[in-house]
Protein backbone atom coordinates (compact mmCIF):
# COMPACT_ATOMS: atom_id res chain seq x y z
CA UNK A 1 0.00 0.00 0.00
CA UNK A 2 1.05 3.56 -0.62
CA UNK A 3 -0.14 6.22 2.01
CA UNK A 4 0.50 9.52 1.41
CA UNK A 5 0.25 13.17 3.01
CA UNK A 6 -1.43 15.62 0.69
CA UNK A 7 -3.42 18.99 1.24
CA UNK A 8 -6.96 19.81 0.34
CA UNK A 9 -8.27 23.38 0.91
CA UNK A 10 -5.46 24.21 3.61
CA UNK A 11 -5.45 20.94 5.50
CA UNK A 12 -3.69 17.73 5.54
CA UNK A 13 -4.99 14.50 4.62
CA UNK A 14 -4.14 11.16 4.32
CA UNK A 15 -4.94 9.14 1.21
CA UNK A 16 -4.04 5.66 -0.16
CA UNK A 17 -2.37 5.94 -3.38
CA UNK A 18 -3.38 3.49 -6.62
CA UNK A 19 -1.90 4.29 -10.28
CA UNK A 20 -2.58 7.74 -10.78
CA UNK A 21 -5.20 8.82 -8.17
CA UNK A 22 -5.39 9.41 -4.91
CA UNK A 23 -8.24 8.03 -2.29
CA UNK A 24 -9.13 10.11 0.68
CA UNK A 25 -8.84 7.71 4.02
CA UNK A 26 -10.65 10.30 6.28
CA UNK A 27 -8.43 9.15 9.02
CA UNK A 28 -8.35 12.59 11.49
CA UNK A 29 -4.80 11.69 12.94
CA UNK A 30 -1.56 12.02 12.44
CA UNK A 31 0.57 9.78 10.18
CA UNK A 32 1.87 9.09 13.54
CA UNK A 33 -1.14 8.02 14.76
CA UNK A 34 -1.88 5.79 11.70
CA UNK A 35 1.49 3.96 12.18
CA UNK A 36 1.21 3.79 15.10
CA UNK A 37 -2.14 2.44 15.41
CA UNK A 38 -1.51 0.56 11.84
CA UNK A 39 -2.32 -3.39 12.99
CA UNK A 40 -6.17 -2.01 13.67
CA UNK A 41 -6.46 0.25 11.10
CA UNK A 42 -5.20 -1.96 7.85
CA UNK A 43 -8.24 -3.98 7.31
CA UNK A 44 -10.20 -1.30 7.21
CA UNK A 45 -7.50 0.96 4.69
CA UNK A 46 -7.08 -2.19 2.41
CA UNK A 47 -10.89 -2.09 2.11
CA UNK A 48 -11.18 1.40 1.23
CA UNK A 49 -13.10 1.51 -2.47
CA UNK A 50 -12.28 4.03 -5.22
CA UNK A 51 -15.16 6.06 -4.65
CA UNK A 52 -14.72 10.35 -4.50
CA UNK A 53 -10.89 9.48 -5.61
CA UNK A 54 -8.94 12.51 -7.27
CA UNK A 55 -6.35 12.57 -9.72
CA UNK A 56 -2.56 12.73 -8.10
CA UNK A 57 -1.98 15.55 -10.19
CA UNK A 58 -4.55 17.60 -8.84
CA UNK A 59 -3.45 17.50 -5.39
CA UNK A 60 -0.51 18.55 -3.63
CA UNK A 61 1.72 15.81 -1.72
CA UNK A 62 3.65 17.08 1.41
CA UNK A 63 5.79 15.03 3.66
CA UNK A 64 4.41 11.85 4.52
CA UNK A 65 5.57 12.75 7.98
CA UNK A 66 5.54 15.97 9.00
CA UNK A 67 7.21 15.94 12.56
CA UNK A 68 9.01 12.95 12.82
CA UNK A 69 10.32 12.79 16.51
CA UNK A 70 13.80 11.64 15.65
CA UNK A 71 15.88 11.59 11.91
CA UNK A 72 18.79 9.57 12.24
CA UNK A 73 21.13 9.40 8.80
CA UNK A 74 24.36 7.14 8.43
CA UNK A 75 27.36 8.48 6.85
CA UNK A 76 29.68 6.99 4.83
CA UNK A 77 27.70 3.94 3.88
CA UNK A 78 28.37 3.16 0.12
CA UNK A 79 31.77 2.58 -0.79
CA UNK A 80 31.64 4.92 -3.67
CA UNK A 81 30.39 7.42 -1.53
CA UNK A 82 33.39 6.79 0.85
CA UNK A 83 36.21 6.72 -1.79
CA UNK A 84 35.18 10.16 -3.21
CA UNK A 85 34.91 11.81 0.41
CA UNK A 86 38.28 10.46 0.75
CA UNK A 87 37.63 8.82 3.82
CA UNK A 88 37.84 5.35 4.86
CA UNK A 89 34.91 2.59 5.36
CA UNK A 90 34.09 2.85 9.08
CA UNK A 91 34.54 -0.22 11.66
CA UNK A 92 31.22 1.06 13.22
CA UNK A 93 28.55 3.09 11.83
CA UNK A 94 28.79 6.46 11.78
CA UNK A 95 25.47 8.55 12.78
CA UNK A 96 24.39 12.20 12.35
CA UNK A 97 21.17 13.47 13.08
CA UNK A 98 18.68 15.76 10.68
CA UNK A 99 16.32 18.28 12.63
CA UNK A 100 12.43 17.96 12.70
CA UNK A 101 12.15 21.34 11.51
CA UNK A 102 14.25 20.04 8.20
CA UNK A 103 11.64 17.96 6.70
CA UNK A 104 10.08 19.42 3.60
CA UNK A 105 7.35 18.53 0.96
CA UNK A 106 8.44 16.04 -1.71
CA UNK A 107 7.64 18.60 -4.59
CA UNK A 108 8.41 21.95 -2.58
CA UNK A 109 11.38 24.40 -3.22
CA UNK A 110 14.33 23.85 -1.49
CA UNK A 111 16.09 27.01 0.17
CA UNK A 112 19.39 27.99 0.00
CA UNK A 113 19.91 29.85 3.01
CA UNK A 114 20.99 32.91 3.36
CA UNK A 115 25.00 33.56 3.53
CA UNK A 116 25.60 30.32 2.33
CA UNK A 117 26.85 28.95 -1.32
CA UNK A 118 27.33 25.00 -0.89
CA UNK A 119 24.31 23.24 -0.74
CA UNK A 120 24.73 19.35 -2.30
CA UNK A 121 21.91 16.52 -2.14
CA UNK A 122 22.43 12.83 -1.37
CA UNK A 123 19.38 10.60 -2.65
CA UNK A 124 18.87 7.80 0.16
CA UNK A 125 16.42 5.28 1.10
CA UNK A 126 14.71 6.05 3.88
CA UNK A 127 12.95 3.75 6.26
CA UNK A 128 9.98 4.48 8.49
CA UNK A 129 9.93 2.77 11.73
CA UNK A 130 6.52 1.15 13.09
CA UNK A 131 6.65 -1.24 15.59
CA UNK A 132 8.35 0.68 18.79
CA UNK A 133 11.27 -0.85 20.08
CA UNK A 134 15.33 -1.10 22.35
CA UNK A 135 17.40 -3.31 21.36
CA UNK A 136 16.30 -4.86 18.32
CA UNK A 137 18.41 -7.95 16.78
CA UNK A 138 19.22 -7.53 13.08
CA UNK A 139 17.22 -10.60 12.35
CA UNK A 140 14.22 -8.95 13.84
CA UNK A 141 14.30 -5.48 12.70
CA UNK A 142 12.06 -5.79 9.49
CA UNK A 143 9.36 -6.36 11.95
CA UNK A 144 9.97 -2.69 13.30
CA UNK A 145 9.72 -1.11 9.77
CA UNK A 146 6.22 0.11 8.37
CA UNK A 147 7.23 1.18 5.30
CA UNK A 148 9.70 3.40 2.76
CA UNK A 149 10.19 6.48 1.07
CA UNK A 150 12.44 8.60 -0.96
CA UNK A 151 14.57 11.54 0.58
CA UNK A 152 16.81 13.63 -0.30
CA UNK A 153 19.73 14.58 2.41
CA UNK A 154 20.58 17.88 1.58
CA UNK A 155 23.33 19.17 2.86
CA UNK A 156 25.29 22.83 3.79
CA UNK A 157 28.75 21.13 2.99
CA UNK A 158 30.40 24.44 4.41
CA UNK A 159 28.54 23.89 7.84
CA UNK A 160 28.79 20.40 7.88
CA UNK A 161 32.83 20.39 7.25
CA UNK A 162 33.45 23.82 9.40
CA UNK A 163 33.70 21.87 12.44
CA UNK A 164 33.78 18.26 13.47
CA UNK A 165 30.43 17.80 13.60
CA UNK A 166 27.39 17.40 11.14
CA UNK A 167 24.56 17.48 12.43
CA UNK A 168 23.59 21.22 11.85
CA UNK A 169 24.91 21.12 8.49
CA UNK A 170 22.31 18.69 7.70
CA UNK A 171 19.66 20.53 8.96
CA UNK A 172 19.21 23.29 7.22
CA UNK A 173 15.50 24.21 6.90
CA UNK A 174 13.62 22.19 4.10
CA UNK A 175 16.92 20.43 3.91
CA UNK A 176 14.92 16.66 4.37
CA UNK A 177 12.60 16.31 1.19
CA UNK A 178 11.02 12.73 1.78
CA UNK A 179 8.08 11.34 -0.23
CA UNK A 180 6.64 11.30 -2.53
CA UNK A 181 4.32 8.90 -0.19
CA UNK A 182 5.19 5.53 2.08
CA UNK A 183 4.96 2.56 0.37
CA UNK A 184 4.52 0.12 3.47
CA UNK A 185 7.05 -2.73 3.87
CA UNK A 186 5.12 -5.80 2.52
CA UNK A 187 5.92 -4.37 -1.09
CA UNK A 188 9.71 -3.44 -0.56
CA UNK A 189 12.99 -5.18 -0.29
CA UNK A 190 15.32 -2.76 0.86
CA UNK A 191 17.85 -3.91 -0.50
CA UNK A 192 17.50 -4.46 -4.10
CA UNK A 193 16.42 -0.89 -4.66
CA UNK A 194 17.58 1.00 -8.05
CA UNK A 195 18.39 4.53 -6.76
CA UNK A 196 19.79 7.57 -8.52
CA UNK A 197 19.51 11.68 -8.37
CA UNK A 198 19.71 13.69 -11.58
CA UNK A 199 20.02 17.68 -11.55
CA UNK A 200 18.43 19.59 -14.27
CA UNK A 201 17.87 16.02 -15.99
CA UNK A 202 21.57 14.98 -15.69
CA UNK A 203 22.35 11.61 -13.90
CA UNK A 204 24.40 12.51 -10.96
CA UNK A 205 24.10 9.67 -8.42
CA UNK A 206 22.90 5.84 -9.36
CA UNK A 207 23.48 3.19 -7.32
CA UNK A 208 21.48 0.17 -6.01
CA UNK A 209 20.68 -0.35 -2.31
CA UNK A 210 22.29 -3.88 -2.25
CA UNK A 211 25.48 -2.22 -2.37
CA UNK A 212 25.11 -0.51 1.99
CA UNK A 213 28.16 -1.03 3.67
CA UNK A 214 25.88 -1.73 6.85
CA UNK A 215 22.53 -2.76 6.27
CA UNK A 216 19.09 -1.34 7.02
CA UNK A 217 18.87 -4.36 9.81
CA UNK A 218 22.39 -3.83 11.30
CA UNK A 219 21.43 -0.09 11.36
CA UNK A 220 18.20 -0.96 13.63
CA UNK A 221 19.98 -3.11 15.96
CA UNK A 222 22.75 -0.10 16.59
CA UNK A 223 20.55 2.57 16.60
CA UNK A 224 18.03 0.95 19.22
CA UNK A 225 20.83 -0.30 21.55
CA UNK A 226 20.91 3.26 22.12
CA UNK A 227 17.25 4.65 21.40
CA UNK A 228 14.01 3.24 21.87
CA UNK A 229 12.62 3.43 18.07
CA UNK A 230 8.84 4.68 17.57
CA UNK A 231 6.56 4.74 15.53
CA UNK A 232 7.41 7.44 12.77
CA UNK A 233 11.16 7.64 13.42
CA UNK A 234 12.88 8.06 10.13
CA UNK A 235 16.26 6.35 9.43
CA UNK A 236 18.34 7.61 6.79
CA UNK A 237 20.37 4.80 5.27
CA UNK A 238 23.11 6.62 3.31
CA UNK A 239 24.32 7.99 -0.39
CA UNK A 240 26.12 6.27 -3.03
CA UNK A 241 28.55 7.92 -4.79
CA UNK A 242 28.27 11.17 -7.42
CA UNK A 243 27.40 14.45 -4.74
CA UNK A 244 28.29 17.42 -6.22
CA UNK A 245 31.05 17.92 -3.07
CA UNK A 246 33.20 15.48 -4.32
CA UNK A 247 33.21 16.53 -8.17
CA UNK A 248 36.50 18.26 -9.71
CA UNK A 249 35.94 20.96 -10.01
CA UNK A 250 33.15 21.15 -7.09
CA UNK A 251 29.34 22.01 -8.05
CA UNK A 252 26.81 23.18 -5.63
CA UNK A 253 23.38 23.59 -6.29
CA UNK A 254 22.15 27.02 -7.46
CA UNK A 255 18.71 28.69 -7.22
CA UNK A 256 16.91 27.31 -10.15
CA UNK A 257 18.37 24.12 -10.06
CA UNK A 258 15.87 21.39 -10.11
CA UNK A 259 16.94 18.14 -8.43
CA UNK A 260 15.25 14.83 -8.57
CA UNK A 261 15.72 11.39 -6.43
CA UNK A 262 14.13 8.34 -7.69
CA UNK A 263 14.37 4.92 -5.71
CA UNK A 264 12.45 2.22 -8.13
CA UNK A 265 9.51 0.71 -6.73
CA UNK A 266 8.91 4.13 -4.02
CA UNK A 267 8.67 7.09 -6.76
CA UNK A 268 10.30 10.09 -7.04
CA UNK A 269 10.49 13.48 -5.49
CA UNK A 270 11.70 17.11 -6.96
CA UNK A 271 12.48 20.43 -5.61
CA UNK A 272 13.13 23.40 -7.33
CA UNK A 273 16.55 25.02 -5.34
CA UNK A 274 15.21 28.56 -4.36
CA UNK A 275 17.52 31.32 -2.66
CA UNK A 276 16.24 32.26 1.00
CA UNK A 277 13.91 35.06 1.15
CA UNK B 1 7.46 32.30 37.50
CA UNK B 2 8.81 29.36 37.60
CA UNK B 3 6.32 26.40 35.47
CA UNK B 4 6.72 22.98 36.18
CA UNK B 5 5.10 19.63 35.02
CA UNK B 6 3.92 17.59 37.44
CA UNK B 7 2.17 14.10 37.71
CA UNK B 8 -0.88 13.12 39.23
CA UNK B 9 -3.08 9.89 39.62
CA UNK B 10 -1.45 9.01 36.16
CA UNK B 11 -1.52 12.90 34.23
CA UNK B 12 0.62 15.33 33.55
CA UNK B 13 -0.07 18.30 34.63
CA UNK B 14 0.97 22.53 34.52
CA UNK B 15 1.60 24.20 37.50
CA UNK B 16 3.51 27.27 39.01
CA UNK B 17 5.83 26.60 41.65
CA UNK B 18 6.20 29.31 44.76
CA UNK B 19 8.58 28.48 47.36
CA UNK B 20 7.75 24.98 48.72
CA UNK B 21 4.41 24.59 46.91
CA UNK B 22 2.94 24.10 43.51
CA UNK B 23 -0.64 25.58 42.20
CA UNK B 24 -2.32 23.80 39.28
CA UNK B 25 -2.79 25.88 36.45
CA UNK B 26 -5.26 24.08 35.11
CA UNK B 27 -3.92 24.33 31.54
CA UNK B 28 -4.73 21.60 29.29
CA UNK B 29 -2.57 21.68 26.57
CA UNK B 30 1.02 20.41 26.65
CA UNK B 31 4.05 22.75 27.97
CA UNK B 32 4.65 23.91 24.36
CA UNK B 33 1.58 25.05 23.49
CA UNK B 34 1.59 27.38 26.68
CA UNK B 35 5.31 28.57 25.72
CA UNK B 36 3.84 29.64 22.14
CA UNK B 37 0.56 31.05 23.67
CA UNK B 38 2.51 32.90 26.49
CA UNK B 39 1.67 36.26 25.88
CA UNK B 40 -1.86 35.91 25.85
CA UNK B 41 -1.64 33.70 28.69
CA UNK B 42 0.49 35.23 31.08
CA UNK B 43 -1.24 37.68 33.07
CA UNK B 44 -4.16 34.90 33.82
CA UNK B 45 -0.80 32.83 35.41
CA UNK B 46 0.35 35.75 37.14
CA UNK B 47 -3.07 36.11 38.89
CA UNK B 48 -3.67 33.11 39.64
CA UNK B 49 -3.82 32.78 43.65
CA UNK B 50 -3.13 29.80 46.09
CA UNK B 51 -6.10 27.72 46.21
CA UNK B 52 -5.01 24.36 46.23
CA UNK B 53 -1.72 24.45 46.23
CA UNK B 54 0.04 21.31 47.27
CA UNK B 55 3.50 20.82 48.84
CA UNK B 56 6.02 20.44 46.08
CA UNK B 57 7.18 17.27 48.14
CA UNK B 58 3.71 15.70 47.56
CA UNK B 59 3.88 15.96 43.90
CA UNK B 60 6.41 13.74 41.60
CA UNK B 61 8.18 16.35 38.95
CA UNK B 62 8.48 15.16 35.17
CA UNK B 63 10.66 17.05 32.73
CA UNK B 64 9.07 20.24 31.98
CA UNK B 65 8.71 19.74 28.26
CA UNK B 66 8.18 15.97 27.39
CA UNK B 67 8.82 15.98 23.37
CA UNK B 68 10.95 19.16 22.63
CA UNK B 69 11.20 19.50 18.93
CA UNK B 70 14.41 20.01 18.67
CA UNK B 71 18.02 19.49 20.96
CA UNK B 72 20.84 21.00 20.38
CA UNK B 73 23.82 21.05 22.73
CA UNK B 74 26.79 22.97 22.14
CA UNK B 75 30.46 21.13 23.18
CA UNK B 76 33.61 22.44 23.77
CA UNK B 77 32.08 25.91 25.70
CA UNK B 78 34.03 26.47 29.25
CA UNK B 79 37.38 26.78 28.55
CA UNK B 80 38.05 24.29 31.43
CA UNK B 81 36.37 21.35 29.73
CA UNK B 82 38.32 22.13 26.04
CA UNK B 83 41.64 22.14 28.13
CA UNK B 84 40.83 18.31 30.21
CA UNK B 85 39.01 16.63 26.74
CA UNK B 86 43.17 17.95 25.09
CA UNK B 87 41.27 19.75 22.40
CA UNK B 88 41.64 23.42 20.95
CA UNK B 89 39.66 26.18 21.52
CA UNK B 90 37.26 26.11 18.35
CA UNK B 91 37.01 28.97 16.21
CA UNK B 92 33.82 28.19 15.07
CA UNK B 93 30.71 26.80 17.39
CA UNK B 94 30.84 23.21 17.61
CA UNK B 95 27.01 21.61 17.60
CA UNK B 96 25.89 18.09 18.19
CA UNK B 97 22.33 16.76 19.13
CA UNK B 98 19.81 14.78 21.93
CA UNK B 99 16.94 12.62 21.15
CA UNK B 100 13.90 13.91 21.96
CA UNK B 101 13.83 9.93 23.82
CA UNK B 102 16.34 10.57 25.74
CA UNK B 103 14.83 13.29 27.91
CA UNK B 104 14.18 12.31 31.33
CA UNK B 105 11.99 13.78 34.63
CA UNK B 106 14.65 16.13 37.02
CA UNK B 107 14.34 13.29 39.99
CA UNK B 108 14.11 9.75 37.76
CA UNK B 109 16.88 6.94 37.58
CA UNK B 110 19.24 7.89 34.94
CA UNK B 111 19.72 4.25 32.80
CA UNK B 112 23.06 3.05 32.51
CA UNK B 113 22.17 0.76 29.03
CA UNK B 114 23.11 -2.98 28.26
CA UNK B 115 26.55 -3.39 27.25
CA UNK B 116 27.99 0.14 28.08
CA UNK B 117 30.10 1.17 31.08
CA UNK B 118 31.17 4.51 30.61
CA UNK B 119 27.99 6.98 31.18
CA UNK B 120 29.27 10.26 32.50
CA UNK B 121 27.84 13.50 33.69
CA UNK B 122 27.37 17.25 31.99
CA UNK B 123 25.82 19.60 34.27
CA UNK B 124 24.72 22.72 31.85
CA UNK B 125 22.26 25.89 31.62
CA UNK B 126 19.46 24.56 29.29
CA UNK B 127 17.44 27.23 27.56
CA UNK B 128 14.24 27.26 26.49
CA UNK B 129 13.06 28.92 23.42
CA UNK B 130 9.90 30.51 23.29
CA UNK B 131 9.20 32.83 20.14
CA UNK B 132 9.72 31.22 16.90
CA UNK B 133 12.68 32.92 14.58
CA UNK B 134 14.63 32.44 11.92
CA UNK B 135 18.62 34.42 11.51
CA UNK B 136 17.89 35.21 14.72
CA UNK B 137 20.54 38.70 15.63
CA UNK B 138 22.71 38.33 18.73
CA UNK B 139 21.30 41.32 19.59
CA UNK B 140 17.50 40.41 19.47
CA UNK B 141 18.74 36.81 21.07
CA UNK B 142 17.04 37.45 24.12
CA UNK B 143 13.76 38.13 22.97
CA UNK B 144 13.25 34.16 21.34
CA UNK B 145 13.86 32.62 25.24
CA UNK B 146 11.13 31.91 27.29
CA UNK B 147 12.99 30.24 30.53
CA UNK B 148 15.84 28.46 31.97
CA UNK B 149 16.14 25.14 33.38
CA UNK B 150 18.82 22.78 34.61
CA UNK B 151 20.17 20.08 32.42
CA UNK B 152 22.52 16.91 32.65
CA UNK B 153 23.70 16.18 29.00
CA UNK B 154 24.44 12.79 30.09
CA UNK B 155 27.23 11.52 27.99
CA UNK B 156 27.76 7.41 26.94
CA UNK B 157 31.66 8.19 25.99
CA UNK B 158 32.64 5.11 24.55
CA UNK B 159 29.41 5.79 22.21
CA UNK B 160 30.27 9.33 21.45
CA UNK B 161 34.11 8.71 21.11
CA UNK B 162 33.99 5.52 19.33
CA UNK B 163 33.65 7.07 15.78
CA UNK B 164 33.70 11.05 14.61
CA UNK B 165 30.29 11.93 15.73
CA UNK B 166 28.46 12.57 19.27
CA UNK B 167 25.12 12.89 18.41
CA UNK B 168 24.39 9.13 19.24
CA UNK B 169 26.31 8.58 22.01
CA UNK B 170 24.59 11.65 23.48
CA UNK B 171 21.14 10.35 23.01
CA UNK B 172 20.66 7.12 25.31
CA UNK B 173 17.24 6.48 26.62
CA UNK B 174 16.58 9.11 29.99
CA UNK B 175 20.03 10.82 29.04
CA UNK B 176 18.64 14.04 29.19
CA UNK B 177 17.22 14.96 32.64
CA UNK B 178 15.96 18.59 32.82
CA UNK B 179 14.04 20.47 35.34
CA UNK B 180 13.12 20.93 38.30
CA UNK B 181 11.06 23.44 36.32
CA UNK B 182 11.23 26.42 34.02
CA UNK B 183 11.80 29.56 35.33
CA UNK B 184 11.09 32.47 33.09
CA UNK B 185 13.43 34.56 31.48
CA UNK B 186 12.88 37.63 33.10
CA UNK B 187 13.98 36.37 36.49
CA UNK B 188 17.40 35.15 35.08
CA UNK B 189 20.81 36.74 33.95
CA UNK B 190 21.65 33.46 31.91
CA UNK B 191 25.37 34.77 32.28
CA UNK B 192 25.83 35.34 35.79
CA UNK B 193 24.60 31.59 37.19
CA UNK B 194 26.64 29.51 39.77
CA UNK B 195 26.60 25.67 38.24
CA UNK B 196 28.13 22.50 39.46
CA UNK B 197 27.72 19.16 39.58
CA UNK B 198 27.87 16.75 42.75
CA UNK B 199 28.37 13.00 42.39
CA UNK B 200 27.53 10.78 45.82
CA UNK B 201 27.83 14.36 47.17
CA UNK B 202 31.02 15.02 46.57
CA UNK B 203 31.99 18.36 43.82
CA UNK B 204 33.15 17.21 40.38
CA UNK B 205 31.90 20.63 38.60
CA UNK B 206 32.02 24.21 39.50
CA UNK B 207 31.83 27.19 37.51
CA UNK B 208 29.63 29.99 36.65
CA UNK B 209 28.31 30.81 33.17
CA UNK B 210 30.24 34.03 32.52
CA UNK B 211 33.21 31.48 31.49
CA UNK B 212 31.44 29.91 28.62
CA UNK B 213 33.34 30.58 25.23
CA UNK B 214 29.99 31.28 23.38
CA UNK B 215 27.59 33.25 25.01
CA UNK B 216 23.77 32.54 24.85
CA UNK B 217 23.02 35.26 22.00
CA UNK B 218 25.88 33.71 19.62
CA UNK B 219 24.82 30.86 20.36
CA UNK B 220 21.57 31.63 19.34
CA UNK B 221 22.28 33.80 16.04
CA UNK B 222 24.13 30.87 14.98
CA UNK B 223 21.58 28.05 15.22
CA UNK B 224 19.01 30.42 13.68
CA UNK B 225 21.20 30.85 11.04
CA UNK B 226 20.28 27.09 9.74
CA UNK B 227 17.02 26.51 11.21
CA UNK B 228 14.08 27.94 12.60
CA UNK B 229 13.88 27.91 16.11
CA UNK B 230 10.32 27.04 18.05
CA UNK B 231 9.00 27.14 20.93
CA UNK B 232 9.87 24.28 23.25
CA UNK B 233 13.49 24.22 21.12
CA UNK B 234 16.17 23.28 24.00
CA UNK B 235 19.42 25.03 23.54
CA UNK B 236 22.18 23.33 26.21
CA UNK B 237 24.44 25.35 26.70
CA UNK B 238 28.04 23.82 27.23
CA UNK B 239 29.53 21.99 30.07
CA UNK B 240 32.57 22.66 32.62
CA UNK B 241 35.29 21.17 33.77
CA UNK B 242 35.56 18.00 35.82
CA UNK B 243 33.83 15.34 33.68
CA UNK B 244 34.83 11.45 34.90
CA UNK B 245 36.40 10.75 31.32
CA UNK B 246 38.77 13.36 31.79
CA UNK B 247 40.06 12.09 35.41
CA UNK B 248 42.95 10.01 35.51
CA UNK B 249 42.04 7.35 36.62
CA UNK B 250 38.93 7.75 34.52
CA UNK B 251 35.67 7.65 36.75
CA UNK B 252 32.77 6.82 34.86
CA UNK B 253 29.23 6.52 36.74
CA UNK B 254 27.80 2.77 37.55
CA UNK B 255 24.61 1.72 39.57
CA UNK B 256 23.82 3.24 42.70
CA UNK B 257 25.84 6.45 42.51
CA UNK B 258 23.70 9.48 42.40
CA UNK B 259 24.18 12.49 40.19
CA UNK B 260 22.90 15.95 41.13
CA UNK B 261 23.08 19.05 39.17
CA UNK B 262 22.62 22.48 40.46
CA UNK B 263 22.05 26.02 39.29
CA UNK B 264 21.68 29.45 41.39
CA UNK B 265 18.26 30.56 40.95
CA UNK B 266 16.74 27.80 38.65
CA UNK B 267 16.85 25.05 41.64
CA UNK B 268 18.49 21.04 41.32
CA UNK B 269 18.02 18.14 39.61
CA UNK B 270 19.42 14.68 41.11
CA UNK B 271 18.95 11.21 39.27
CA UNK B 272 20.37 8.14 40.87
CA UNK B 273 22.36 5.52 38.12
CA UNK B 274 20.90 2.51 37.22
CA UNK B 275 21.43 -0.44 35.08
CA UNK B 276 19.02 -0.86 32.41
CA UNK B 277 16.89 -4.15 32.81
Amino acid sequence: MKIATYEQNGAARIGIVRGETIVDTGFPGSMIDLIARWDELRPAFEALDDRGALSLAAVTLAAPIARPGKIFAIGLNYADHIAESKMETPQRQVWFTKAQTSINGPFAPILIAKNTFTADYEVELVAVIGKRGKHIPATQAHEHVFGYCVGNDVTERMWQHAGPQWSLGKSFDTHAPIGPWITTADEVDPHALDLRCLVNGELRQSSNTRHLVFDLWQQIEHLSAAMTLEPGDLVFTGTPGGVGAAMDPRRFLKPGDVVRCEIDGLGAIEGAMEAEA
